[in-house]
């Protein structure tokens, strides 16, 4: 037999056929799923539980005799800090401590750039174009930002090493108004990729026409292996190796190891970096949440305890992601309608589509009752120019009702391909 | 005898040389107080110890069945709303729920209207001028917010009844650089001044020549009576009947009722400030901790309960209002060296010197080992034209503490005033 990319148009006809059938027999089951976010299953959720319980009025100062009930510590109960810092490779000095969203760290600082500037450059705010550079499919929240903040985006290639570096270099060496690029490093959202130490050490030393240029550095899966724990290199020393030590910020939060609702986050970079974000901070904030914070801590008790919480979690993971690889292998492999990535971490799987069909192929899972992440998502401005990628959510539905939603957009992938092949 | 301002240059020298003595014995004993901010002290704080454990993984969902441990709901669980209306008199649908801090709810708001501009007008950040009207002395941190971000402030005089109306109105009707004005409507921070209907009328009327004149209503005491609960009108309905709705940008939160640093906090504004807040909040957060909402709920149960926890908080700060106004009293009273508030609520006391000797009191009673709020503090870029303020902040020492420190004020106070007297 042909890959279904080969077919006749009889063949593809009686296929067609086919597929109807079996999307006909979906839509009559009214299936009601949702797995249009990465959101933890409460059954992950349950392996928190204990953080409700491990703070008391008779634990609740830091290891410095700090009541964390009342005012004060800007950034962060020192144990947090070092908790953080051991976890991500990062040192102490280097984190700041924020809420429960490393979103908000993201937002507040481009915030606090657009306004007092970085570095005594001119605030982003009053210039005529401000650009970001934007690494895609990516993390449709990172463009939102931009989007709102009339900040303009150019999107680039992902490879199976990052960002497409040679694109990266030659943008930033030649256009002032570019200050940034958002990068998830590990495990990225929705490929999974891992940037190569090439691509770190490129993006950490490559020459930028704005000296205000800045690495927003979103390791949101920084500590989420499910396989394998791929090493990415450390954005904020070889920034420094390579005399750019003020270009990296760091984000990452707790969001999804403990509550994604009511977790820590944080902010690493260099010391004057450090320094600027807190002379402005002191006035956003007295402190954050010291309880939330004294609550993680007391519930990993040190690195090597979140470390293992991960691990349960990726052991519950687990199932999911292979739910997912062998329904696409198994109705899919060497059909040429979908390409697919193999995370070795993180929380999602991207497909590709043959051209045209990602929008498709959502609409009519959606008719079937399953809501997945927009298609075209994933990209600057909602705009996937070949209209193939689709991000695969896999962690909040069950097993159960993952097989099934797996069921139904592999049958659906066929039917727009096919519909689309047959014009 | 007559007032010591009245005092002939011999009486002032026998008495400075008493003073002197006593100062010494003072410094001789080594104290060592902090009393510089308005922060709760540990026996207050013990009153909100059950908020350790009234939340669970048992009750840790809304009352819409919402899982509070996962993504979701950006402006609040309904039920944290719900009782921060009933508990301010606002309508749950006014209500943003925020994180820990309504200070940072002003500054993003502040931020926010810099970047984004409000009602379609021009971004701040985008004009040569902003104002802000700033009635003083106030609260030092509102003023720190436009310092830093590069606002101009004009100081406004506070009368008994708020501020200077008629100021504020022949300002804001010239001037449209005027975007905002500060305001502690109740119990104000420092003097415990609550605002008469007419002024909450007269602002949420006023003529504005800026069309985007924002109220910034701090009612950080909206629930915080010791002696008697004053009522102070809604400043969203006054603005509402006045034709300007938009105008006011009402925030408060739980820092002075459970836990400083890690309470709850709100922004409530009509129902199309409500919409603009939330299209630029959506990019900065998923949601803000909603398990510390919940813990809330289940904490105080409803309004009534957060007013009961208030009655405790009073009792608890009652004794320490009245070793601060008897010590005034007996030290103070008649000698025309100092004038000062009697608040009905609120968590501070001011006091006025003779003029130019605010700063050196605090510098001597610093000099015997109590730390007070900064003289000037009160005031934009703390500059107290008349130097005679001082924010007296009793709720954080222990009885015995406080009434040493209120003896060494008194003392403190006579010195630099005849030291004064004396030239």
């Amino acid at each position: 037999m042909p890959a279904i990319i080969d077919y006749t148009k009889e063949q593809l006809e009686v296929l067609q056929k086919e597929l109807l059938a079996q999307y006909d027999e979906f839509v009559k089951a009214g299936l009601s799923l949702d797995m249009s976010r990465g959101k933890p299953a409460p059954s992950q959720l349950d392996l928190t539980n204990d953080l409700f319980t491990v703070l008391n009025a008779d634990n609740c100062k830091t290891e410095t005799g700090f009541d964390a009930r009342n005012y004060g510590i800007l950034d962060g109960v020192p144990e947090m800090k070092q908790l953080f810092a051991d976890a991500f490779g990062l040192k102490a000095e280097q984190i700041i401590v924020g809420g429960t969203a490393s979103l908000s760290l993201m937002f507040d600082n481009i915030m606090r750039i657009m306004v007092t500037g970085t570095e005594g450059n001119i605030p982003w705010s009053r210039l005529d174009k401000v650009t970001f550079l934007c690494p895609a499919p990516g993390y449709d929240r990172h463009f939102g930002i931009c989007e709102r903040l009339g900040i303009d985006m150019i999107p680039i290639r992902m490879t199976e090493t990052g960002p497409d570096m040679d694109q990266v270099e030659e943008l930033v060496l030649n256009d002032a108004s570019i200050k940034g690029i958002w990068c998830v490093p590990k495990y990225s959202n929705p490929q999974g990729i891992c940037y190569s130490d090439e691509t770190v050490k490129r993006l950490a030393s490559m020459k930028c026409a704005a000296p205000d240029f800045r690495i927003f550095w979103d390791n949101a899966y920084g500590v989420h292996p499910i396989y394998e724990d791929v090493k990415v290199l450390n954005i904020l020393e070889e920034a420094e190796k390579a005399g750019n030590p003020n270009r990296p910020l760091y984000f990452a939060s707790t969001s999804k190891i403990t509550f994604p609702g009511a977790g820590v986050s944080f902010v690493a970079a260099n010391a004057d970096m450090v320094e600027e974000i807190k002379s402005v901070m002191t006035y956003q904030t007295i402190s954050h949440d010291k309880l939330n914070q004294l609550r993680h801590v007391r519930f990993f008790k040190n690195a090597e305890g979140l470390h293992a919480h991960m691990a349960k979690l990726a052991d519950a993971m687990k199932p999911k992601f292979e739910i997912v690889l062998s329904t696409l292998e198994k109705e899919l492999a060497g059909t040429g309608l979908l390409t697919w990535t193999t995370p070795k971490g993180g929380y999602f799987v991207a497909v590709d589509t043959i051209d045209g069909c990602a929008k498709e192929t959502v609409r009519l899972v959606k008719e079937a009752g399953v809501v997945m992440t927009g298609a075209g998502a994933t990209y600057p401005y909602k705009k996937d120019p070949a209209d193939t990628n689709i991000r695969i959510a896999p962690t909040y539905p069950t097993c159960d009702e993952l097989q099934q939603a797996m069921d139904v957009f592999c049958v659906c992938v066929k039917l727009a391909a096919v519909n689309k092949l047959l014009g």
